[in-house]
């Protein structure tokens, strides 16, 4: 049996789009509803106990829309309120945080370093997760507070975004061999941060293995949509006005068809 | 008779403080009541819906408080909200907004720029008080949204800070003799911005100024408190977990009495 209800997909912002675009590819005929939690928008910064509170209202505005899936696409969101929500009764939940340590663990040998927001790389989820697999990799973590503003001002490869880059990832130079891109904006720095640690490092951007881990989820559960024949149009809301995350959400998505923003009152 | 009822004082984060700080020195027998909206920070980023839905409910739990006179001590709320509340009914209201401008318009050869978050820029809240003056006054506005984040990560006067700072002022030296700081953060950034600008640009930190409004106001309607024999301590309230605020409150305080930062639910 085909389950045709949406997968529902949240971020603090709309950086998450980009693990939206790569589960639109990988499954054409699954539905998507993704809602970008703007009015609140950076949860990087803040503390434990008010991420899980957004994060808990997220996914209660995505089940009230009835997805059969939750994707949580913002580290920082993974990373704190995940193991929260281990007895969580409505639809299962998907982080971001798993798909890059198994592709990081995959290709290293043996460094490993992660850069994410202050709240991500504090919460330790990163470490611990890689610690599991602990056949002696070295781990290396890192907050970047200053990432996340660059991105959203547009300095992804000018000299400012060298000279924080080099500030923040110098001293990881020849110490790491696979970098984690702990954070959905940082993709956007990958030929910056790329260049600051090397040709010796490889950049792990985990919305591909995220995506890669909400196919191993829907077939776990049987979930699968039936066949279309046009992918169906992305739904898209937020919480703040729909105006400019509009613009930015056409420029990641390019050819994917998205509705219009829609402001969604859930605070 | 004295009105002993305390004074309330909003930001969106804790930059308020420096507005706080002022009201203390110039009327020590006032009780202050600060409210930092940290589970919401920044506002400088989001709607003019949103940062007035937010400015209200802060203004709503002042109120709930007890305070005689609400002081909006961040630009953007003050910029957005600040129009739309003419016809509030509750305690009198003063931004910080007024007070930049007649100081800056007091001391101008003519030329006058200001600086703030997008929000604040974008609102013309500034442009629009200025050209109520317009003596023929000329300004220069500028948004300036990497410096929050230069300020919050301690970067103020580093290779980094000076880069951006002459990225967004560069084409400001020599043609503005005086420049509001139109952000309860940049006055941390004062030394960079000056450097920048050149001794020719006097910079405006609109805190002072809005002590001394709030002065006028408490005269205007009879609202001093009674001399006391020490100042009452400073009550601390915020939307996100108190401790990294209370170390930041210290920090901007210094000798001023201020309870322990507690966590108050209003959203």
């Amino acid at each position: 049996m085909a389950d045709d209800r949406p997968i529902g997909i949240f971020d603090s912002g709309i950086g998450g789009l980009t693990v939206l675009r790569e589960i639109h590819l990988r499954f054409p005929d699954e539905e998507l509803l993704y809602l970008g939690d703007t009015a609140r928008v950076p949860y990087g910064s803040k503390s434990k106990d008010t991420v899980v509170r957004y994060t808990r209202n997220n996914i209660g505005f995505l089940e009230a829309e009835g997805v059969k899936l939750v994707v949580v696409a913002c580290n920082t969101a993974s990373a704190y309120a995940l193991p929260e929500m281990k007895e969580h009764k409505g639809a299962p939940v998907v982080g971001v945080i798993q798909g890059g340590v198994e592709a990081a663990v995959k290709i290293t040998r043996g460094r490993i370093g992660v850069i994410g927001t202050e709240a991500t790389i504090n919460s330790n989820a990163y470490q611990n997760a890689l610690a599991r697999f602990s056949h002696g990799i070295y781990v290396m973590a890192r907050a970047c507070p200053m990432f996340v503003p660059l991105v959203e001002e547009g300095w992804v490869d000018n000299d400012i975004a060298r000279a924080v880059a080099h500030r923040y990832l110098a001293d990881l130079r020849g110490q790491v061999d696979t970098l984690v891109l702990g954070c959905t904006h940082y993709p956007m720095l990958k030929e910056t941060i790329s260049q600051t640690l090397g040709e010796g490092t490889r950049l792990i951007d985990s919305a591909e293995e995220t995506a890669r881990m909400v196919g191993l989820e829907l077939d776990r559960l049987e979930m699968r949509a039936s066949e279309k024949k046009k992918p169906p149009r992305v739904r898209f809301y937020v919480t703040d006005s729909p105006k400019r995350s509009m613009e930015v959400a056409r420029r990641m998505l390019g050819q994917i068809d998205v509705q219009e923003a829609e402001y969604v009152d859930i605070i």
